[in-house]
C-alpha cells in the first residue's frame, strides 16, 4: 500500500465528462469562437513565438496590459491557469489547519473543493429564498467564525444573481480577514458591478476575473487576481515557477488590447438573455431566477426528464445531482440565437406535454 | 493583519529573472526554434481551436498518443503544466504531516520548494564525491526513515550524471514506497536510460518526462507522469479540472506524432555537449563533470568572476548561489555550435587570462 497523503481518496471530484454535443449550453462558454479581427492577431502572435524558451517577459506584460485597463500597476496583477487556478492558490494561502474560509450556497462547485485541497475548513452561507443575497448574514458567519477568508461569487454561478456592490463595501467595510471577490460573469452584468473600484479604499478586496466567459476564450486557461501589491506578493509565492504558458498568455494580451472588440457580442448575450428569461417566465411548471450572468437557472419538477429529453437531442445543459439546494435545477448557458432558439423549442414541447 | 496559512513567509522562492541576453544558456532549453515541418503542422493545429470551449478531448487524445509511444495505455498517463507540476502535485499527493520525502543532493532546485509546500518533510542524500550518485545510500534513507516518497532526477540536474537503469532496479526492489524518476533529460543519455521498461514489473515506480527540453517547446509547459492506473487516479484527484489549456495540449500531441523530426537534433546536442565537454577539460583550472544531458557544470574557483565577465558579454549562464554542495559551480546549457563556440571562447579567454 502506497502511503498518500491523508485522505486523498476523500478529495472530491468535479465530473466535467463530455460528449459530442448537438448544442453545448452546459459550461457557459462563449456561442462564438474569436472574433475574425482578434483571430487574425492572435494566430499572428502565436506564429511568433519562440516555443524553444520559457516564460520570460510575457506574464509581465499581460499584467501591465491588464493594469492599465483597471487604472492599477501591474504590481497589482496576479495571473492563474483560468481563474480556477487562482481561487485555487488564494484558498491554499487562506487555508490550512485550523483556517476557514466562507462561502455562500449554492455557488460556484469548485469552493468546498479547493477547501479540501487547501486542508481548510468550509463554512457555506445558505442563500436566503429564491437565492437571495443575506448581507448581514453573510458578515455574521465570517465573523463569528473568524474566518481567514471571505468568497463571493459576484454575479453568482449557478444562481445568476448579483449582488449589489453597496453590499460588497458594507461586508468590506464590515470584515477585516482577506475578502475575494470572484468576478468570473461580471462583464455581462452591466458597467457598474464590478468590485475593482473598492480595492484602493480596502486593501484586503480582491477581485479574480477571467477571459473564459464574456471574452470567449476557455480554451486558454487564464484568470486573473486583482489585490493589494502585498497581497499578490504573498500569494505569488504559492505559485510555482513558468507556470503559465507562453502560448495563452501572448493569446490573452492580443484579446486584451482588443477588449472592445467584444462588446458587440456581451450586447449580444445579455440581450438572448433577457429575452430567454421572459420565454421560460410563461413556460407552465418552470421557474425561472433572474440573471445578471450569460446563464439562466431553471426550477423545474419535472427537471430530470427534461434533462433526459435535452440529452436525447443532443442539447448538454448542466444538472447538479445532489448538490445542496439546487433539486430538481437545470442551468442554461447563453449560446447563438439559433442555439437558444433550438434549446428553447426542445423545452418548450416539453413542457407544454408535446 | 491578514491570516495567511501558517509559515507562507517562509517559502522558498524560485528566482527566475531574466534580461536580454545576447546568447540565454541559462535553463537547459533548446538552441532551435521548431523544425520548419513541425511549426506548419503546430500553427496549423493552432488556427483550428475552438478558442471558446473548455477543454474537451484534447487531453485524452494526447494522453493516447503518449501512451502508445510507450506501449502504455492511456490510463497509464497523466498530463501537466509541464513536469513542474506533476514533480509538486505528486509531491503533494505523497506529502502532508508527518511524510517524508527522500531526494538526492545537489538535484533539481524545485524538490525542497515542493517539499514545503506540500507539508512534508525533506530528506535530502548528499552526492558522493565528483557527484557520483550511491545507490546503497539512497535505499538505506528511503527506509530508515520511513519515506512515502523516493525521488531521482535522472540524469540529474544540475550535475549532469545518469544513474543506470540497473541502480534504478535495484532501488525499485529495495524500497516499497512510491519512488519517482524524473526523467527530464532522458532524451540526451541515449535509448537505453529510461526506466519506463521497469514500470510494470514495479508499479511504485513512476516516470515524469517533459516537452521542454529535448523536443524545445519550453514555452507550452507540458510535461507527463507515466505510471501505474492505480496510482495515476490518484494522483489525478490532486488536479483541478481545466488545468491544461487547448493550444499546448494541441502543440504536443503534434510534436509527439513527429517525434522523429527532433533526433537530429537531439544528436547535435549530444555530439556538441560531447564536444564542449573535452574543450572544457583542457582549459586551466576549470573542472568539468560527465554529463548526459544537455549541459555541462562546471566547477571553477574563480566561478563568481568567470560569471561577471560572462554577464557583460550578455551571455546568461546558471549559478547556483549558496546552493548546498554547488558553490563555485556554473551549469552552462549547450545551444546551437555558434553559442556554443561563442561561449567557449569567452571562458577559454577568462581562464586563460586574457
Amino acid at each position: 500500500m502506497l502511503d498518500y497523503r491523508k485522505d486523498i481518496d476523500n478529495l472530491p471530484v468535479y465530473d466535467v465528462v463530455e460528449r459530442d454535443w448537438n448544442i453545448k449550453v452546459n459550461a457557459n462558454e462563449s456561442g462564438w469562437n474569436l472574433p475574425p479581427l482578434v483571430e487574425e492577431r492572435v494566430l499572428s502572435s502565436l506564429s511568433r513565438i519562440a516555443f524553444n524558451r520559457y516564460p520570460n517577459t510575457e506574464p509581465e506584460d499581460l499584467s501591465e496590459i491588464i493594469a492599465k485597463r483597471f487604472g492599477l500597476q501591474k504590481e497589482n496583477v496576479w495571473l492563474g491557469n483560468g481563474s480556477s487556478e487562482i481561487i485555487d492558490k488564494i484558498f491554499y494561502a487562506f487555508g490550512g489547519e485550523g483556517h476557514k474560509i466562507v462561502y455562500m450556497q449554492p455557488s460556484f462547485s469548485m469552493y468546498p473543493i479547493c477547501v479540501k485541497s487547501a486542508d481548510a475548513e468550509g463554512i457555506a452561507v445558505p442563500l436566503d429564498d429564491d437565492y437571495k443575497f443575506n448581507a448581514e448574514k453573510f458578515i455574521e458567519a465570517v465573523k463569528s467564525q473568524k474566518a481567514s477568508l471571505a468568497v463571493v461569487c459576484n454575479p453568482n454561478n449557478p444562481t445568476g444573481g448579483l449582488i449589489p456592490v453597496e453590499d460588497i463595501e458594507k461586508i468590506a467595510k464590515e470584515i477585516d480577514c482577506a475578502f475575494l471577490v470572484d468576478e468570473a460573469y461580471v462583464e455581462f452584468a452591466g458597467k457598474k458591478a464590478s468590485a475593482v473600484s473598492l480595492m484602493s479604499k480596502y486593501p484586503h478586496l480582491m477581485v479574480a476575473r477571467t477571459f473564459s466567459k464574456a471574452f470567449g476564450l476557455a480554451a486558454i486557461r487564464v484568470g486573473y487576481l486583482l489585490a493589494d501589491k502585498d497581497i499578490i506578493s504573498t500569494v505569488g509565492k504559492v505559485f510555482k515557477p513558468y507556470y503559465l504558458n507562453v502560448l495563452s498568455t501572448v493569446v490573452a494580451s492580443v484579446v486584451m488590447q482588443m477588449y472592445d472588440e467584444f462588446d458587440p457580442r456581451i450586447e449580444m448575450v445579455i440581450s438572448e438573455r433577457d429575452r430567454m428569461y421572459e420565454e421560460f417566465l410563461s413556460l407552465p411548471g418552470v421557474k425561472v431566477y433572474p440573471s445578471d450572468t450569460n446563464f439562466l437557472l431553471l426550477r423545474y419538477d419535472k427537471a430530470k426528464e427534461l434533462n433526459e429529453r435535452l440529452l436525447n437531442y443532443g442539447i448538454g445543459v448542466r444538472s447538479f445531482g445532489n448538490a445542496p439546494m439546487l433539486d430538481n435545477c437545470l442551468r442554461i448557458s447563453i449560446g447563438t440565437p439559433e442555439e437558444n432558439n433550438a434549446v428553447m423549442k426542445a423545452i418548450r414541447n416539453f413542457a407544454e406535454g408535446r
